[in-house]
């Protein structure tokens, strides 16, 4: 494969002729916030070029130019990303969406909605909601897009009952290397029609073809929910309470985990103490959110009752109810405060986002610990005990950068192995991007990543589109 | 592409070797089963050699085998299939997983079964029953094999609560053509770690590999459900029902339509008439059957009393509970006895199984009905009204084959341009085989189309692996 072919100002003026002058900014003029996602640990990169690109039309001239040129094409959404997936290690352009964030229009008699891939999830959230719907994903970063969303697979919150993003995703409008365009999908639910080129575009992180309109599942909104705490002596009671929970029969619609060191830095950043730290007179280690969801208050309370009953025998100090809506703001912006109040902690983080089996967890992060004190690095963790997707944070303090990364390489090296041995993957829904893309090649083998590879040249044979990220490597 | 070549008997004495005396047939000593699923009308083809297969070793033996000596192998499950997918229309070897009939494991704490392809749907379902667990999906055919319904993606009548076969494999073991053994996924619901060749996999027909185990997802067993039955003065008036029906926040289980004509027919086939005909003195010519689940009686009341209310405002005649035991399973009974009472009535059939937007069905059948009477078809057609997904039957009653198959090719031309049109899907769960070949290709587009049959050369560059199928023509 020849290398790639920088940015000619001849190219420059043929890209600005396509999305015109305030569009397109070269050089200089592209801001450095489009080098980096939100985990520089893992490399800055500038753009030569950028685009904010507004049409399924424009998208395909611009790949048209780019894949006759052999200039490399990364797509941004906003920027939110853990592994680097949106940063162009190998120049060429960057393609935004962030102008492509527009709602189109919801079809109430299918319940989906037509949207561009540059709106943000929580806008997404909030109109749907205004239309009694609801968009069921619900990651923890509301501010992505969810072209993003759609890119990573992205999961969240509420998995345990809805699933994940693949789940919403019914059709898409798809710009390959070579500017085709391609409608993956339909607005329907059941399909056994050829190979699901659709599920393959889900979590390919920009690197098989360009998302440029989603069509996305809703359901009615729930008509009442409620939260409740349940505090444990430690993490591992805790967890080991989710298989009980799970079997109740409450279809609870989230079951978070979180230890007490991250809710008591939580609760000091926002002020607000709502997680209980004695309880009876007993310290709390580690807690269980669940949400449960009904159509009334006597549903909600014997789906309560039952729960209870389920706390009590799996060992829980206490079932706290969250039923005002103040409570359940604040407690909720409590857990969605834990990824700012460890970044707001430390000068350098890195991370871990494995999945392994519900019943695995409590192991896992034992190991996780003692391996930390092993390599010397502070280890901060939450998570979806629903399903077995743990967020991991490596803080620096006051390490070196050198040394940081050191001990993190040999940190993350073992808990990637365990991982895989407790049959684990390696990403719930961050994505492999450049960062992570050697434990996805142990994890899932040699074999299943070399078809990874084999499609990537089918869909991408010059390799221009987001060089270098998930099974490519120039 | 070299032609395939002829089981010679040093080949055939290889395969013997593999899996043993007495599960090697050739020649005369294959039945003739095995040349035809349940829709011979396509065509029968005899293998020249039939091989019952019991491990992964055994499985990946055979492929290298075949693979360096250029023989097809096609494999079959139960043989319910409706379009040709395990009819060897280019000969070799037919590779039957009957015997891998085994379920092997369920893991209580994560909520999977760990099973072989070749378990009947019927028995996983009664055996994750005595299990206090529900394997959801719940197609019509219930002696097919587990391992056909995922590599149809089978959906099923559970389909607009619980979703398709696709959202329950987790993970699966399979063989690649050329003999590699490759697992894809593991025991969790969330994972965003490289291109889903697992999804892949789902839906692909025997076409890119050999499933030889899979572990599925299970739920907790509902604790209670009731089935109600809403009579209407037509189709249209039925289908128009729905999108109410699935925004009154009830999570029904089911959605089926089903026209008077084959209501009656099946009454005086299971001699059992459960569906009323005449209500409050109107005739009904059209019904919607609503399954409703929940935690207790009381929750199922109040979602009843709420449906009563929906079908009221959109012109039911009346709701019909459907609540004691022996009620609700003649009522399923009538309902799964649809096809065969089709197939009693009829010599020649052939079908349709298209999916097209919930708001499109009442037209979608209308045309059918009208276009079926200008080509002098007889048509019957139920199906899932929540998802779509319509089942159509075109029987030939006194026509010769050779009338009736030109009179159906004009028909189903029409019907699927029309699908089409509405922005449909070719196939809701029956997949394409050799059957649907064309249809696929025009209705996704020669793009898509192609890039499935360049992913098909990845997988399988030999073209050995159930040729002639979805996106490969010989």
């Amino acid at each position: 494969m020849p290398e790639y072919n920088k940015l000619t100002p001849e190219i420059a003026g043929k890209l600005r002729a396509i999305v015109g002058e305030r569009r397109f900014f070269c050089g200089d003029a592209v801001k450095e916030d489009y080098s980096h996602d939100e985990m520089p640990i893992y490399g800055r990169a500038m753009p030569e070029a950028l685009c904010l690109v507004e049409s399924t039309e424009e998208v395909s001239e611009i790949m048209k130019l780019c894949s006759a040129e052999r200039i490399p094409v990364t797509v941004r959404g906003a920027g939110t990303g853990l592994v680097g997936g949106c940063v162009p290690i190998h120049g060429g352009i960057v393609l935004s969406t962030e102008k492509m964030n527009k709602i189109l229009s919801y079809d109430m008699k299918n319940l989906v909605v037509h949207t561009q891939p540059g709106v943000l999830l929580c806008d997404l959230a909030a109109d749907a909601l205004a239309h009694g719907l609801m968009y069921p994903p619900d990651p923890g970063e509301k501010t992505a897009t969810v072209g993003g969303n759609v890119s990573t697979n992205a999961g969240g919150m509420r998995a345990v009952k809805y699933g994940v993003t693949r789940d919403y995703v019914l059709a898409m409008t798809v710009v390959l290397p070579d500017g085709r365009i391609m409608k993956l999908g339909k607005t329907v639910c059941k399909t056994s029609s050829g190979y699901s080129l659709l599920h393959l575009m889900v979590g390919s992180e920009g690197t098989l073809g360009i998302i440029t309109e989603l069509t996305l599942k809703l359901v009615p909104k729930p008509l009442m929910d409620v939260s409740l705490i349940l505090p444990f002596a430690d993490i591992a009671a805790a967890i080991a309470s989710v298989p009980s929970i799970k079997l109740a029969n409450l279809d609870p619609q989230s079951i978070e985990f979180m230890e007490r060191d991250i809710v008591d830095s939580s609760a000091a950043f926002t002020g607000n103490a709502v997680f209980p730290t004695v309880v009876n007179g007993k310290e709390a280690g580690a807690y269980i959110l669940v949400t449960l969801v009904g159509d009334s208050e006597a549903q909600l309370t014997e789906k309560m009752d039952r729960l209870g009953a389920v706390a009590e025998q799996v060992g829980a100090y206490d079932v706290l109810v969250v039923w005002t809506d103040n409570l359940k703001k604040d407690v909720w912006a409590a857990r969605s405060a834990f990824l700012t109040v460890i970044e707001a902690e430390t000068r350098l983080l890195d991370e871990m986002d494995v999945v392994v089996p519900v019943d695995r967890i409590a192991e896992f992060l034992v190991y996780t610990h003692d391996e930390a004190e092993k390599q010397g690095v502070y280890v901060r963790s939450f998570g979806h005990a629903g399903d077995g997707n743990l967020h991991i944070y490596c803080c620096s303090n006051d390490l070196e950068e050198a040394e940081f990364k050191r001990r993190v390489k040999l940190l993350m090296d073992a808990c990637y192995a365990k991982c895989t041995e407790f049959e684990g993957q390696v990403s719930g829904e961050h994505s492999i991007g450049h960062a992570k893309k050697e434990y996805l090649r142990e994890s899932v083998g040699d074999t299943a990543y070399g078809l990874m590879g084999a499609i990537k040249d089918v869909f991408d044979p010059g390799h221009i589109l987001n060089p270098g990220k998930v099974c490519h490597t120039v």
